[in-house]
């Protein structure tokens, strides 16, 4: 199957305790598409300025993306700089630059309406929904959101989770979003909004799957070197929903499996500032990391 | 096989978000030996004051623990009051009085000196050290700590931990003791130490557990009602310590099961204030939600 994805491309900044780098490639979709084109086929909707280099679109076509859906627009790229100190669960945004991103207006080319699978990363619900609009019937649709829509489009975020199948979604903004601390009353909560079920991503800790019948959690992979959180969120979604996309089946079966190979990407992506860690991946290495979350999580039944 | 611990017994007073009671039961050995009374004979070796009641002393006989080490000496019994705000994985300590826990001097009694599996609760160093001379060549030795004793007992603290088999501590006291911010790196630093095993809880996020061949990953179970923290490390402890006490196997396949079962006492023991929960359970409800961890954490391997 194919997969959707209509997100963030952009230049983004990045301090942490371990160094920092400068304009690199960054942006939801860009990391989401990498993570997802070891497991399928992904269809890329998104803006960039005209400052955004050849050599990244190269990368991409490189990496099986169908960039037909990456408008060019008079402008700059979108921008973001952001700091994490030891506590490498916060990111601190210093400067956000929408640019082109401010009067975005997602296109669906004609060629990629029957996607079956659709992943909305986190960007304005309002676009969320409009591409949800312009996609015919897709099989599977999930979504990503953040604090700063919770606060200020609350009411298009919740109609917009009305049309979608899975949230992914941080500990602190679920419980934003919910108003409940406690994580099950807050996931049962988001439940109530629309979504089937919700993952609720943890950082160093994992995620954890609600639905009505299932919860499933998974551990982050303990890693003795983690450079740059950035774009982990993105890519957990890409392993997870290009897993999906390309076994085809969403039973609960599936979907553990896909939580694990999110964590799996999610995993080498915090290796490396910007995309450096997953561009060049094998399907070994994916295996052998998926192997190893299998050991470090089981134990025998009574 | 037996299991001796040493540590408090103590009078609570706690207030958390749902609610508050005053010098209810509590101490780290009761909670440890009531949690470890469901999978083996306990030998508790703690001190209480001329204050402390005896249906708390019928209640530990009812459990099947043996008392003989319980020592009853002029004074008050130890006391401890906290509070926990919305984010339960924080205790705020607002009173400590020490009382007759200020001068014990455990004295081991002769019945006890041969008890293969011994627990060293969160005691001073010094004291847990002069425990450990009295036994004679235990097959497993396992302790706690906490930031009082790393702040003020450092080099105690460090050759204790090179006389036991296994640490349990709080994620953020694991960092303090080995100074390093990195989990992975913490842990080895710990391991250098001398124990063979480190067990790092993260409340609400489960225990992790390393050692120089294995890493294990279990998760807390979500709970929908977490009333009071207080007790759930040392509730763990006497589930791990417990269960290793009975099948008497100290190899990684049960050192894995002995986690989840710790899991699992810790799960119940937050449902309700004190003891309250963990006092009267059955072992089939602690088979039950055993294997509901088995649910939560299961995936197919590839």
């Amino acid at each position: 199957m194919s997969l959707l994805v209509i997100g963030s491309v952009a230049f983004d900044s990045v301090e942490t305790p371990f160094g920092k780098v400068e304009d690199v490639l960054g942006g939801s979709a860009t990391y989401f598409s990498a993570s997802a084109s070891y497991f399928t086929d992904i269809k890329l909707v998104a803006v960039v300025g005209q400052d955004f280099p050849e050599k990244h679109v190269r990368f991409l076509k490189k990496r099986g993306i169908d960039v037909k859906g990456l408008q060019v627009t008079d402008g700059k790229t979108f921008r973001w700089k952001g700091r994490y100190d030891f506590d490498l669960n916060q990111a601190h945004t210093l400067d956000t630059q929408l640019n082109v991103f401010a009067s975005f207006k997602p296109r669906i080319p004609e060629e990629y309406k029957d996607t079956p699978y659709v992943f909305l990363a986190n960007i304005d619900p309002v676009l969320q929904l409009e591409v949800l609009g312009q996609v015919k019937k897709p099989k599977l649709v999930a979504c990503d959101t953040m604090n700063f829509w919770i606060e200020r489009k609350l009411k298009e975020l919740k109609e917009m989770l009305g049309h979608v199948d899975i949230l992914t979604i941080n500990e602190a903004e679920a419980r934003e979003l919910s108003k409940e601390s406690n994580l099950v009353k807050a996931a049962k909560c988001i439940l109530s909004y629309g979504p089937k079920a919700v993952i609720i991503k943890r950082g160093e800790y994992g995620a954890l799957m609600f639905s009505d019948s299932s919860v499933f959690s998974a551990p982050a992979y303990p890693l003795e070197s983690v450079f740059d959180p950035t774009g982990a969120g993105d890519s957990f979604a890409g392993g997870f929903m290009g897993y999906l996309s390309n076994v085809d089946n969403i039973s609960d079966r599936y979907i553990r499996r896909a939580i694990i190979f999110g964590s799996v990407m999610a995993s080498f992506d915090v290796e490396d500032f910007s995309l450096n860690r997953i561009k060049n991946l094998t399907n070994r290495e994916i295996e052998t990391r998926f192997r190893a979350f299998k050991k470090l999580t089981h134990f025998e039944d009574l």
